[in-house]
């Protein structure tokens, strides 16, 4: 894409009403535009960002057997009163419509519409286990938002559920196939070596829920880590149980941590209210057994803003990076400028997505500071100085080397 | 994808409370799930299909310089005050969150989003034209909800803004890319010949604002065409001119249609209430002139609905058909059932969209009704009659042939 093009600019000036360092970085490199506190929008660099992202979680839920749906926003009042949660989660935004008269919750997650749902295609145990998810938008009506895109009123969540004939199956799933693909979302998306598998509480239907929670100082958990196990509980369990869930290691290290994923064995906490059961194998009624997985998008892009940025900007990781090249040309002669459309072009037939900064208006220091606030992985500069060659850069890098265009072509459509 | 494993199943009982041809077919044949009056869950067949729309309309709005973005569902007060919508738009959904305490739209659509974004990176004429477009759930307070996908409180719409330094930049791009965009979405879907570019009102700042029109006899709407023209009017515009804009012809023909498009030349109708102003080469202080171009997700699916089906079930045109192939192995025999698993594989490997109907426990009978009810274009049939052949079929043809398997993947992986 041509930056000449691009109608959003990146901007100086912190934004006065954002104190996190995600918002920060994301409003000012042009990623996100503020609506009102807790909400945004995704302008073109920040909506590549969002699909890469979306597109590794939609691959590894569809690799555990995912099957993908879209439930609505508007949510009957009758599905929330049946599960006690229209008058008893706080966070639910619920309104009548003052044309139609209904009455109305929005979203604030989608056990009440996947459960009924699944009533109407699971009869037997033939019908089990299945495996639905979804990536779509959220609402919740926090009291206070904060932390930027780590906490909003309305943002995107991969919500999966899975449902299972006994517990037995749900334990397999769960701990084997969900935890996985957690990790590799969490590994693809680049902070798997910062994200640890946390056991919090699990309130009346399980012992345990579990968080993936990433060490980050933008964190408002603490979670208490066995360096051993290379897991983690949270502060609702250190209070009843101060040692490692696994190895009974007491010496374990406080951190604030970012919660970037969670999943629960709910069991029959929602299987029984819309009583949603199946017939087994020997003809007797039992209930459906459920586990949920859930994965915030905007929290997730802002915590790799959280963990990866320096002062001059963002260090995407490549996999989620909105383009892999950003392609600068710093020369007014027409023969570098020639070289640059020409290096522009054939990375484009090479399938090498490259951000081609062709602006004739921006000084070489503005654009250098614009390429290390927007935080693209590789930096290609064309100037006066480089000749018949291409300097290249990695954004978390200190050094340049100059490459011919051939090797270039070879290095970056690997 | 294996239909064994497919969790939703199709119904033979026609449901209920639904009149519209569309969401009988869309639930009987598992695409979608009715929530609510107006609200509907896609399933994982309908979720395919909408992805394809979806890729469709994405493909030809970047192709007209479209960048795309994804604003939010909740909106300010303060914005829908400006342009007089918070009282004036009848369908919008408002609401005071009951913890938070703050007044808020449900987004019916985003020129009060879009105008206070643009306005914060347009400054220049260098600036325009700029073209702007997202894909996203729109909420609309519905009096009464009907027709199935046709008209509902929450559907997928994409909308798309230009802006521009004048009314005839602005007549340029609405009349030569814009039109001709909307031409392509609709050809490829497969509506192409019974689509009419319709002239309807205006309003306040233009004479005409223009419709696409599908002839469908679930339409809700009658228009007057002109054949030679290939052009129509609106019921509105018919009253104040009973002849074509284009050449005068009085001989229209009248016909109920469904509205699958429309797009309005805004000019300064929201640029004025934010200011939206732009630096002329010349120093002068400027209004930025707008157009914008609706076409609604849900709303196309269900026209595709309703003109192609007969009494069996739905017939999709082949680039929205949720696969492109259904192969049905009806033989209980290990040999025939190994040559299906056969033809399964070899498609998957050549790319072709398939949906294997491997279930043991359906007869032939049951197969082939499902297979004409969920409609996709081919149907191939492995049996104990076909040999060392398979029998394949188009949905909408009453005659089948038999053809070797590489001459079926050589003619599907086309």
């Amino acid at each position: 894409m041509r930056q000449s093009l691009l109608f959003t600019k990146t901007r100086k000036e912190i934004p006065k009403d954002e104190d996190s360092i995600n918002a920060q970085l994301l409003i000012r490199a042009g990623f996100v535009d503020k609506v009102m506190a807790g909400v945004y929008t995704f302008l073109p660099l920040g909506l590549r960002v969002f699909k890469k992202i979306e597109n590794i979680i939609r691959e590894e839920m569809v690799a555990i057997g995912g099957q993908e749906i879209l439930m609505p926003s508007l949510q009957p009042k009758e599905n929330w009163e049946k599960t006690g949660r229209w008058e008893g989660l706080d966070n639910l935004f619920r309104f009548t419509s003052h044309y139609s008269k209904i009455d109305y919750a929005l979203g604030a997650t989608h056990e009440e519409i996947i459960v009924p749902l699944t009533k109407k295609f699971i009869f037997s145990y033939k019908d089990l286990p299945a495996y639905i998810f979804q990536i779509q938008n959220k609402f919740r009506d926090e009291k206070r938002v904060k932390s930027g895109l780590l906490r909003g009123r309305e943002f995107f969540m991969k919500d999966f559920y899975s449902f299972h004939k006994d517990e037995k199956d749900l334990d397999l799933f769960y701990f084997k196939k969900g935890k996985k693909a957690y990790e590799n979302v969490f590994k693809r998306a680049g902070i798997g070596s910062s994200t640890y598998f946390t056991f919090a509480s699990g309130g009346t239907f399980s012992k345990y829920s579990h968080e993936f929670q990433t060490i980050s100082s933008a964190g408002e958990d603490t979670i208490f880590l066995c360096e051993k196990c290379k897991i983690a509980v949270n502060k609702e369990i250190i209070s009843e149980q101060n040692s490692c869930p696994d190895c009974g290691n007491k010496n374990l290290k406080e951190e604030k941590a970012v919660e970037v994923g969670n999943i629960f064995q709910l069991k029959t906490k929602y299987s029984i209210p819309f009583d949603l059961k199946y017939r087994d194998q020997d003809g007797a009624e039992k209930d459906v057994i459920m586990g949920c997985y859930g994965i915030g998008l905007n929290r997730l892009i802002g915590a790799i803003v959280e963990i990866f940025h320096d002062k001059n900007g963002i260090i995407w990781p490549e996999a989620v990076a909105p383009f892999k090249v950003h392609l600068l040309n710093l020369s007014k002669d027409k023969k570098n400028r020639d070289f640059a459309e020409k290096i522009y072009k054939d990375l484009q037939i090479s399938e090498v997505e490259v951000l081609f900064d062709d602006r004739v208006d921006a000084t070489p220091g503005e654009k250098f500071a614009e390429a290390d606030l927007i935080g693209i992985t590789y930096r290609l500069v064309v100037s006066d100085k480089t000749g018949s060659k291409v300097e290249i850069k990695r954004r978390n890098s200190k050094t340049s080397s100059l490459v011919s265009k051939k090797d270039l072509i070879t290095k970056l459509s690997k």
